[in-house]
């Protein structure tokens, strides 16, 4: 019996469609680029955000009636979870999903039934993916819910709480393996401090770099080939947490050698926490080398804590998708919607108004930047504002050819007295808005 | 003439003077920890702040009216100013000033002009430490103030603008060693941009580093003993600046081989600014073993720009020299103030109510730091809190002993259950108010 | 059996004592201004914070393991919840307390289970106040956690929502008043929104205006002689509350006619979320004749949402001590601990450690503040910088003697060119602090 | 000769136009809801912003050579300025201007000099209406730039401060009524503090309040038949200014029995400023009848500062568009471009691109604004979300027909148990942005 016995299968209606149930424009197989719109875009629909969370907040408690959350055999909850999630990703028509350990199976009272359960639902959902041709985005480890992880994972003060954190992170690292995940995702949600009043700062993060560098090997060891992702985030719930933003995740990587071993995931919500807009932290681990993937979502500008809302600006979305295709693209990567429905959108029909209206927000926002790609004029115009650094004496100053007294000798002697000259910043917003609003 | 008449000089009167004028806790030579309260604090003046800053404010204009900020001969002005600095410095009693370039000399038409200012105001500068006993904390350069900059120095898409902002820098590295600065720092206030629109973030990183590059061979070459800081602030005036913070920063440093050559000259308000305490800051540098030095000041919890207060709270100070006496205290740093008194704080006096309450609240904060040293708590719990860590299991999983699958076997096998347990937080906040308020 | 077997009765002991469970300043029966401090403080521990939340946060489930939180029979456990918290306050030795109604009472499947539950309960604490001592500072009702109340109670778009919170309001308020208790406060915790796209302002406006009259005539029916209190919140849980601060409240008492009936109560981590400084909110209060009492704690200045730790600033918390005491010093209300421990502070030691504290710092700050008002220099300098007012054409343009013609003529002919005077902010501020560290 | 020679006319080359000095949507006649263009929108070109800033801020001098910058007769460039600004308005095809007092004519050495100069720039400015069409939208006084305004205009503690801008004000409205202003705008930029320690909030309170009861004496005096607005700002000069959002400033009116008097005029980087959305403060303002004009502009998300930025979000322009449409349009009010071009926009050609491109986003919101209120979908949903007032019940309990006693007996009676409904956020979102992206 369906889970969602009264929603159809979304389909492509096109831009004149008024159905909330409808893309007008995510057309999966319409050729972007050179490429099908779902192949740029990997979109993915989260476990956690959109079965397990049951609409509670700080300030009340659930509002969503589950069926399958509910008191009752655990194990049959998740299988039939399990059920829902797929026949909900099938009739999106997403193509993928994302998954905690703890969300697609019960965390048990020890380490035996966590493994126990765990091994039983990666079959569940490797069957799953093979009926319904849906893919795995990346796998994680929840090592951050249960008490035990109050002080961190990797960071805690006790080393068994390592080891603990250690046999999730294994168990979903092989299991994302198994279910031929694109990337593995390591989310420190309580890699922070609540006060450095009872915190060593040196030697957690020495017990993280250790963490890492263990995660690598066996990455290697099992011949994992997707992508190692640290997503960042600057808080919450811990008061700060040691993998702030792309460029702080950037040092730590360098520290312990692991700047070509791990990528960032990124979250729109998270870079706009760290006060960061989410296309600066896009540009900057692309220009650093470590761009990985996308959490989708967005926060509220007025409110500091992490909203997940669903990403509903094309504006926004076009500039992103804008720096991603100027990166590469995605190689493993994709857009996870990191997303919940608000408290108040409690029917189940409210995960699908969600994610339709975001899926057409990508989908829109790749044409845009499609065409900004096809007629470039941003970087036309960066081309001419850099030139003099293709210039020979701009190439030589950056090759080293002068000291800073030859350098100061050279301006001396030249005489130089260079000007500003415009950025043009209010010309180039409206060329970018020409492309969006055609 | 003197410039400041009515004032004599500051004096320690204790606890229980009244005065606005008299050090109520700065006694210059009084032990602390077996080293002078001055040689611990080596408290600072700005030049720029207290001597250059005319009270302005982007809704208006100067409130100041200082007799060596009028219309009249640049380079009479500037020696007038000087005379005004070096005796508001020793009625004061600090033992160090700063300074920038062009704080202290007329920027001039042209280089040349520029250096033969500098030259001329250097001798000056040098004549007043000989006869004052003031040292130089450190030297800069201002290469944000002119339009040229507005792009950026080093990071600026034209080679030229590098190439004066070159001159600049070797000039004042130069006067620094020849004035016997105990550092130079390198405050990249336009080294940032105002839109991702027309940068290229990934050239600019570059040119920056080749900049720091050629700064530490300079460094090298002239055989000047200080230490490089560069001075991190997340934004304004630009919206985004690649110093962001002191991780930020670390990671930058790595990427160009400089992490033992360049220190952190860490601001309070550009911490807040960056969404961290200041203490966070402080801890994280030296974490890294990046720590320098301070620039001394406080923002407005509410308000998001630079407001650059004199410090004010003891309770906050403690915590940071706390972690600065606990990381060795300062080498070459100091506590520069940061400060400017408010646009309607106008007379003359008001710049000495400002930094005897700032000096009396570092005093203050070092003897109250002092005491927590001396019987740290705060040490033998963290001691205790990460014990296990200094076990046999501990270190072998720090040492690397276990791959990732060996330890999660060794979990298993174990049955390893860990649980929670306290951080003490409020505990500790009252054990620091003990030390506080004694 | 009690509770807390381990804990004796806190003692003063004195500035010297090193005990983390015992008061260092707090000496309840001291005669400060003439009146013991308890009765300046009036402090109130909360039943919410202090034994009802389990240490779950958006990440995480509950820390706590508390012996009357768990599977049973519910008014059994509500029982013991009682006996739990009247043997902490009366050991802690604080002498109010603070519920919300389904703290103390569950709340049932109707709201025939509600109001049998809750007059039981009631009948508990009378019991246990009248065998104690300890009274009740207010209580109040809590219409957000339930989901009837996701769209909001008085405001909800579902009238009978609204009726379904009168009942719980009416209930409260009885007994509160039979109870004894000294103000009734309403926080309303979901009167605001989530999107504007749903959202009709000047309906639900009317409706709340509607509500507090009618709460306002029942107080009046019922002869409760304590105050209403209205606690202002700027967001969270909703994205936008309506009570936003002190000032849009008292826009939105004038509207309804409500400015002498209703009064604030005034939580710190509110007015800093709000973007308001603590002393700021409490000022602003005052001055508007709405200055009702205090939820004393403090939000982290790094994070967003409301962390509600227990105040530990000295210094902030005299300048809000100062204000109170020149309002006249609390009438019905108190200082509330509207303070959790930290999700990492588990054990029920915490509880106290973060109690004794918090009380030690009301305490010192109180002793500072009536230092500041028997030698009140901030007073004497305000008098001095408004005495223009008081002089007869200061006095003459206030009353209304002047039209702005009139005025500007004046000026004109009087050939007005009247300057800055310095605002001695820094003087001012080394003032403050001389008496906080005397 | 022509101040702009190279730019000819804007005019409408519709949406397939590349030319950045061409409007692709704004067709100042085209008629949408049956009004053209130009009649909804009613721009605005500022003096202050495009005319007189001369592209400095806090850590840079300016970078703009506008040739009526610079040494010189102070009023010849006056003259000079207004010339510019009249062929720059005429270029751009905008209807409206506005200015500050000081911003068209030098301020003078005395009211004298102030009188005489302001006289003579009203004749220009006059003649320059006459011959070019253009209208005033809004005038007002720069009561906060001059040192003499350090501590504030009206809210000053120097009565005489407040009589000074009393001439100001008396002026620059006689102003605005001699050239047919639609509105007189107030900014209180100093009205507010730097620190409560030297401050009486309930003083200052109540001269702002006799200073608006002067002014509203005085339009009713010279018959002008504009609207009086105050233009909210949380802080910025001031740490705090006491207009600081809508709701606070409709508490202040009502207090001084003003709300029928005075509206606001918002804008969108204050309303950011103070924590809310720009929609928020004009759905606020709509709600409480306070609606005057908007000052169009956008801050930037991650800096805390006024950016004063043009606005370049269709997407926030709509909803705000579609919010005064629903409030009636505009009376009196505007879109003033309360917009300054970048510091590194230094063309003059610059400020043309900032302002087509801005008018061309306010013509799209115009045109998806009005095809929402076609079929209005959000309306629809609001209808029926709040039905239950409509209702008998509904209605009776906002009359008044129940007491707190009667209708929890009426609750208890009917055993109500209602429960909540989704508020349909996901799916309201999917709708707008069908709207925008047709």
């Amino acid at each position: 019996m369906p889970c969602f016995p009264e929603i159809d299968r979304i389909r492509y209606e096109g831009p004149d469609s008024d159905s909330p149930l409808a893309f007008r424009h995510y057309n999966a197989d319409k050729i972007i680029l050179g490429k099908p719109m779902r192949e740029h875009l990997r979109m993915a629909a989260c476990y956690w955000h959109t079965f397990v969370w049951p609409g509670a907040d700080m300030f009340g408690v659930g509002t969503f009636k589950r069926p399958w959350i509910k008191p009752g055999d655990a194990m049959e909850l998740a299988r039939f979870k399990a059920e829902a999630a797929f026949e909900f990703f099938s009739k999106l028509g997403i193509d993928y999903y994302s998954f905690h350990d703890t969300d697609v199976a019960p965390e048990g009272a020890s380490l035996k039934e966590y493994r126990h359960n765990f091994a039983h639902m990666v079959d569940e959902l490797e069957r799953h993916q093979e009926s319904s041709g849906i893919q795995l985005l990346w796998g994680t480890a929840n090592c951050f819910s249960n008490p035990r992880f109050a002080a961190g994972a990797a960071s805690n003060p006790d080393p068994e709480v390592f080891a603990y954190a250690a046999t999730q992170v294994f168990s979903a690292m092989n299991a994302t393996q198994r279910l031929k995940g694109s990337n593995y995702v390591l989310w420190g949600g309580r890699e922070g401090y609540e006060t450095l009043l009872n915190t060593d700062l040196k030697r957690e993060r020495e017990q993280l770099g250790r963490f890492m560098r263990m995660v690598v090997e066996h990455k290697h060891a099992i011949g994992f080939k997707g992508d190692l992702l640290i997503e960042p985030k600057p808080q919450e719930p811990t008061k700060h947490q040691y993998d702030y933003d792309s460029a702080t995740v950037f040092g730590f990587l360098q520290q312990y050698g692991l700047e070509k071993e791990i990528k960032v995931n990124i979250e729109a919500n998270h870079a706009t926490l760290a006060g960061h807009s989410f296309h600066h932290e896009i540009a900057t681990a692309a220009s650093l080398g470590i761009f990985g993937s996308i959490d989708a979502n967005r926060g509220d500008p007025q409110n500091g804590w992490d909203t997940d809302q669903f990403p509903n600006s094309v504006e926004e979305m076009t500039l992103a998708t804008y720096e991603i295709l100027k990166a590469g693209g995605f190689k493993n990567g994709g857009f996870n919607f990191d997303s919940k429905v608000r408290r108040q959108s409690l029917d189940e029909v409210d995960l699908f108004y969600g994610h339709v209206a975001a899926m057409d927000v990508l989908a829109l926002a790749l044409e845009r930047a499609a065409a900004m790609i096809e007629n470039d004029q941003l970087q036309q115009f960066k081309n001419t504002r850099y030139a003099g650094w293709d210039q020979p004496f701009g190439r030589a100053v950056l090759s080293g050819e002068f000291s800073l007294e030859a350098l100061a000798q050279h301006a001396f002697d030249h005489e130089l007295n260079p000007q500003a000259v415009s950025g043009r910043q209010e010309m180039l917003e409206g060329v970018v808005n020409r492309f969006i609003y055609r």
